[in-house]
Order: C-alpha cells, then structure tokens, then sequence
C-alpha cells in the first residue's frame, strides 16, 4: 500500500508498505482522509525519534470483520496495555506501555490503511462529513483544556497562537461564554474566529489583558513568556505546545505570581464529535489545502509554509 | 538605630539609621529576633534590585500607641494598597502596588525597628518562644502549599531540597497523613526530618517514585527537571524556589505528562502560629547559628556555608 515513511528525519513515500494484518483486539481501518498536525512536522523535526508511518488525524472505514465492519470511524490514537499503573489508575492515555498512532511504536494514518485497538473507536455520526470527521482529534486535544480546569463563564480567557490548534481552543473556550481574546501573528487566520463573533487581535496590538486563563498553543519555545504575560497572579497557563527543544524560562515569576502551568494533550473524542455534528465549531473554515496521499510529500511541503492551515489527505 | 543595608548588591551594617516613623495605620515594632532566608541571600546576588534594609521573617514587640501596644507580634510581609483589583479580588499578596518586607521597597527585619501595617499583625502565643516565632513566615509559606493543593492522605509526595523551606515542607505535608519522601543532598539536614519519622534519602539514592505531589526546593534552576523525574503523569509539582536566572525547562515533557506546575509563595500566619504552638513542626533543630546585629555581615556570611540552616539574628 501507499504510505508516508519517516525513517532517521527523512519522509518518503513508499508504494510498497505491506498493508498491516490487525491484532485479535485490533480493526484494520481502510483510510478515507487524514490531517497534517504540527506534531507531523514536529516529528521530521525530530522532535521524539520516531520511526514508521506518520500520521494520527483520520477518518476511515473498517474492513476487518466484526460488529464495526463497514462503520466509518475516527480513532483516539493512544492505544494502552489497560494493566499498568496509569491505566490502572484511569489514566489510560498516560499508559506506562502505550503506543501512539504514527508517534510513538504504531505506524499512522498517512497510509491506505492502519490498525487500531476497537476500543479506541468511534463512530462518526452521519452529520458529520469526512473532511470535518478528521479534525476530531484536535478539537478533542482543545476540549481537554475543560476537562482540565473549570473555565468560568464570568472569566477572561486569551488564547495565543492562531495555528490549527489554537483556532480550536478559541473556540472551545468561546462556548462556555467566557470573554476570549484570540492573539495572533496573521490576520487571515485570526479572522476565521473573528467571523464567529470572537475578539481577535494581533499578538503586537494586544491590549493589556490580564485573564484568568491563558492557553499557549505557538509551538514555540518563546511562546511561554509571552503567554505568561497576559496572565493575571494565580492565573492558569495551559500548555498545548510541544516542540523539540528546551525554553527558557523565568520560573521565579511563577513562584512569585503563584501561577498554575497545567500542561494539556489528549482529550475526549465522544463530546468533540458532538460538537462537530451540532455545527458548534467550524473546522472548515481551517482546511486551506488538500492533496492525494502520493503528494504526500508535497502536502507535507505546504503544510510547514507560514500562514497554512489544515491541509487534508485524500487516500480514498 | 543598628541595620543591615544592601545597596548595588553590597551589604553594610550601619548604625545610623534613623528609627522608622510609622504611618497612621501602622506599628513601629521593635525587632527581638529575625532569621535569615534564602531570599535574602539570593537579593544580595541581585535576584531582585532591592534598596533598603534586608530582611523578612521576625518577631518584635509593638511600640507605637494603640490596642497593639507591647503586644509580642510577627507579621505578614506583603502590605498591599486594598483597592487595586488583585486586593479587590482577595489576593492581597498579589496586591498591584505591594511593598514587601525587606524585599520591595520597604525596610526589613535586619534593624532594631521597622514599621508595618496593622492589619498585617499577628500576635504570638505564649507558648511560642522568640525562636520558634521567627519561623512563622518561612512555615506560612510551607502551608501555601496545602492552602493551594489538594495533598490526600492517599496521597505519595516528594519535597526536593533540604533547605529551610524543604524541611518545614516536609514536615507540613506529613502532618496530612500522606507518604513523604524529603530528598536532599545533606545527611545532617535530612537527619532532622528522619529524627521525626519522615522517610529521607540522599537523591543520589532515591527509590524511583513517582509521586502524586512533588515540591521543589532546592533553590536551583536545576531543580526542575530533578523534580518532574518523580513525578507520575497529571502529578503536581509545586514550586517554591526563587533564584535570579532562568531554568531550561523541556516544556513539552510537562505537555506530555500533562503535569500541573503551580508556583507557591506566601501563605496564612494564623495556623503557622498554631502548628508552633501545639508543637507539631520542629523549628527549632533548624537553628543553626546565632549572632547578634552587630555581627550580622557575618551572620550572612555563614548563612551561606554548605550544610548551614537558620541562622537568627539576635537584635535585642
């Protein structure tokens, strides 16, 4: 089959992958779309030493036998041993064991097919279009944030950082009725969110917001500081960025503002499918590209280029 | 009146001080004790620029006029305005315009006199002798951590540092019930914790934990990552420690682990003074040293000195 290959920070194309045989616990899911995420560019970066397939943004359909034969399908991309003691703990996507669809040790969705443990699937509702389907896993990344810390209605929350991640966490946010101030570094992309009633601003044009929460999704090193800036004393800092590299940070100023840094990643599929299908967050809006998986290098090209969002593969 | 003044990060002992006028909301308090912190060595190596008389945690006798007079007091150090929005908002230690004791823009303890508001007052129990009184700030700061953290008596918690603050740390947390392990690099410090039943190691030699709770105090940039190594996914680590300088810090690591970071600092007076006074935390086996003001360039001195816990100064 044909597949996106990262090998020693080199992505190929490959024609010849062996199309994966599932485990007894497992489906094998035949690829309709996928999405380019950061952590992909991140991972050819170097960012883990990962070797295989890339790829965990995707929607398909399954082919292997069973009940979900036929049913088209996302998949959380953590798939956990259930007997350690994070999973044991209910921390299954913190397992010891774990593997991570095209992260760590479990080749990805850039391919014609993958495999996947059953339990981490979940059925696309039919309001749901396949194009919109494969940013379930994103906007369930933003919706961690609310399973991590209570947002209030009456708070002021600034998200910064106008990438694909940080338009689904403005978003997010923007539901609970809290005041949100989006900052970024491109108008084009800031404005997806001002169209959907949400204040935008240029980082540089900020106005001196001291909020409750502040949500880093910059995917830089430098983004911490900044972030930390528009935050009020005993705020919350939730991190979303990762990155390879260290940052340098001023931890002195978050002892003396006694300032709560929670760092956020994987988050609940069944409520981010719920929001897709009641049109309450526009993913559409983010697709800026799209290109058949043998393009994938070219994809992966214009995915890095500044001011690009989402761009989709079409496998199928 | 006798002080120690850093100016330019230089330390002098003056005698010619004049003795502070108190405004009309607060007490003149002549000092019987102060103890020397971390902070006020890490304000000589410029962690803050600092003008003024040094120093924070005290006990003292009131001698302006009033209700307070000839009461035996300690004080909280922040004196903050009441009207801005962090004092509108109940967080006076966070106060826009705060001066604080002997670290910004107010005169410390290191004198015969200082001045203080009132409302920051808080007299001591008879049963808590002047020695003891003078670890009410440094053991206030301990219990912010519990007034910030839900720490369970289910729950594994780790203290790195055996510092001042990480052996009242140690001790505050194992009065919850939950099992501590202090970690420090000193058997004589440490030996203070296991004398009252706490579980210590040298780090070099300890147990790989992975603790629910981790509190950093070593007073490093390096304590950091140390920290975060014993630390289980979606753990707290709360840190205490400040230092001039910034820590590289692998950001994305607290991504991943999706670890909540909370920076702790001033805590409550009240149960400090009851803790001394029902005589659950030892204070005393921390004093190290002893000099009066006269010599308090040398009291500094051995205060830095590997191994070295409170030294107190005896000011009257």
């Amino acid at each position: 089959m044909r597949c996106l290959w990262l090998e020693d920070r080199r992505l190929s194309a490959r024609a010849d992958a062996p199309v994966p045989q599932p485990a007894h616990d497992e489906a094998l899911v035949r690829v309709l779309r996928a999405g380019i995420c950061n952590t992909d560019l991140e991972l050819v970066r170097g960012y883990y030493p990962f070797s295989g397939i890339l790829g965990h943004e995707f929607v398909g359909v399954v082919e292997s036998a069973g009940e979900w034969r036929g049913a088209r399908v996302c998949g959380e991309i953590n798939a956990a041993c259930g007997a350690c003691a994070q999973c044991r703990a209910g921390r299954n996507t913190h397992c010891d064991r774990r593997t991570v669809l095209g992260i760590v040790n479990r080749n990805g969705a850039f391919a014609e097919y993958l495999t996947l443990p059953i339990e981490n699937l979940h059925a696309v509702p039919e309001a749901v279009p396949d194009d919109e389907a494969v940013f379930t896993e994103p906007l369930a990344a933003a919706l961690e944030i609310t399973e991590q810390v209570q947002v209030r209605p009456s708070d002021t929350a600034v998200v910064i950082g106008d990438g694909k991640l940080g338009l689904l966490c403005a978003q997010v946010l923007a539901l609970t009725g809290c005041r949100v101030w989006a900052l970024g570094r491109h108008q084009n992309k800031i404005d997806v969110l001002a169209a959907r009633g949400i204040q935008t601003a240029l980082v540089d044009e900020a106005p001196p917001v001291r909020a409750d929460v502040v949500v880093e999704c910059t995917g830089s090193a430098a983004g911490f500081d900044l972030a930390r800036q528009f935050l009020r004393p005993r705020g919350t800092l939730v991190l979303k960025s990762t990155y390879a590299g260290l940052a340098s940070v001023d931890l002195s100023r978050v002892v003396v503002d006694e300032i709560t840094v929670i760092g956020s990643r994987c988050g609940p599929f069944a409520p981010a499918l719920d929001l897709l299908a009641r049109r309450l967050v526009d993913v559409r809006s983010l697709i800026h590209a799209r290109y058949p998986l043998s393009q994938g290098l070219a994809a992966m090209e214009r995915a890095q280029q500044p001011g690009v969002l989402k761009v989709i593969l079409d496998v199928a």
